[in-house]
C-alpha cells in the first residue's frame, strides 16, 4: 500500500484499451440487488466493498475512469470483499476482474494507495451516508474508496458490455443526479491531494 | 504538524467556554466582502485562507465546532494568512483570535493536523470550487481545511457577537443550502478518519 499525498497522473493517451468477455451484472434491479444483499448478510454479515479511483489527465485537467452500464449508470471499478479477505489484496483481485487482461502478463501490477472515502449502509436500502448515523449498531454495508497509482503505461481489458469512460473531476462535482453521492463528491475528496501531471515523454 | 488518521474526540462536556469582546466582520454584505477581495488581490495577489476543523463527541457521534454569526451564517474559525505566513502558525494565529482566552496561559496549544480539504476561488464571485478550474491561470483565493487536535481540556474563548455551536455531522451531511458547499461536504472528508471516542474520565 502507497500513501502519499501524491498523486502521478499521466496523459488518458498513455494507456491502451482492449475488450474482454462480458461481465454482466449479478442484479437486473435495484430490488433483486438490495435483496441479494440480505441474503448475504444472513450467511456473512456485513458487507465490505472497496473500489478504486484511477485517475488520468487529459485538458490539464483529472478524469477518473468509471466503468458505464447501459447508457446511464456508472460505477467505479471493484466490488465485495470474501468474508475475511484483506481490503487490499481484495481490491486488486476485483481490479483485475474488471479491468484486467486476460493474460496474466499483461495485467496491470496495482498500486494500491490511500482510503480517500468510507460510506455506510444502514440498512437494506439503496441509501448510504459517509459516517455510521449513531443509532445504527449493526450496518449493512461499508464501501471504502482508495486511490489506484497508476503507472505510465498499463493495458486496460474492458468487458464487452460496459464502456470505460474518464470523467472529469468537472463533471462530477456537485452531480449527484447523474453520478449519485459517492462519485459525485470524489473532486472534494481528492482536493487535498496533489495530482502531480506527467506529460507524455 | 500531527499527521493521522486518527483524531481523538472528546465529549463536549470536557470544554469550558467564555466570552470575549466582539469580533465585527469586516463586511457587512457580500458585495463588500467581494470588493475587498479585490483590493487586497490587487496588493497582494491570491488570498490563502486557513480554517480549522474542531471536532468534538455528542450522543456517540461526532460534531464540529462552527461559529455563528447572527440568525444563519455559519463558518469554520479561522482566516486569511499574512503575505508569506506559513499555513499552520498562520492557522494557529487565528485559531487564538477567534477562539483563544485572552490570557495567553489559557490559550490552546493548537495542534494542527491533516489538511482535509482544499477550495479554489476563481472568480471575484461566491462560487468555489474543489480543484482549479482548468481554464483559470490566476485562482483569487485558495482556501485549506485543517484537522485541528484538541486535547481533552480546552478553554474557549468566544467573541460576544458570536455563537459557537457544536454541530452533528448528520446535520451537516447533505445539507448546502443551510452550510454551504465548504462545510456540508465535511462528512465525506473526514469518513476516512477514525473519530475514536475518549469518554469522561
Amino acid at each position: 500500500m502507497v500513501t502519499s499525498s501524491v498523486v502521478n497522473t499521466y496523459p488518458l493517451s498513455s494507456y491502451t484499451f482492449g475488450t474482454k468477455e462480458p461481465k454482466m451484472e449479478k442484479d437486473t434491479s435495484v430490488a433483486d440487488r438490495l435483496a441479494r444483499m440480505k441474503v448475504n448478510y444472513m450467511k456473512e454479515g456485513m458487507r465490505t466493498s472497496v473500489e478504486g479511483i484511477l485517475l488520468v489527465q487529459e485538458h490539464n485537467h483529472p478524469h477518473i475512469l468509471l466503468l458505464q452500464i447501459g447508457n446511464t449508470f456508472c460505477k467505479l471499478p471493484g466490488g465485495r470483499l470474501k468474508p475475511g479477505e484483506n481490503e487490499i489484496e481484495g481490491l486488486k483481485r476485483k481490479l483485475t476482474s474488471k479491468l484486467g487482461a486476460t493474460v496474466p502478463a499483461l495485467v496491470p501490477d496495482w498500486q494500491i494507495g490511500e482510503c480517500v472515502a468510507v460510506w455506510w449502509r444502514p440498512n437494506f436500502e439503496t441509501i448510504m451516508y459517509p459516517y455510521c448515523p449513531p443509532h445504527i449498531t449493526k450496518p449493512k454495508e461499508c464501501k471504502k474508496l482508495f486511490i489506484v497509482h497508476l503507472s505510465e503505461r498499463e493495458y486496460f481489458a474492458v468487458p464487452k458490455n460496459l464502456k470505460l469512460l474518464a470523467v472529469p473531476l468537472f463533471e462530477l462535482y456537485d452531480n449527484v443526479q447523474r453520478y449519485g453521492p459517492v462519485i459525485s463528491t470524489i473532486p472534494q475528496q481528492l482536493s487535498r491531494l496533489s495530482t502531480s501531471y506527467f506529460s507524455p515523454a
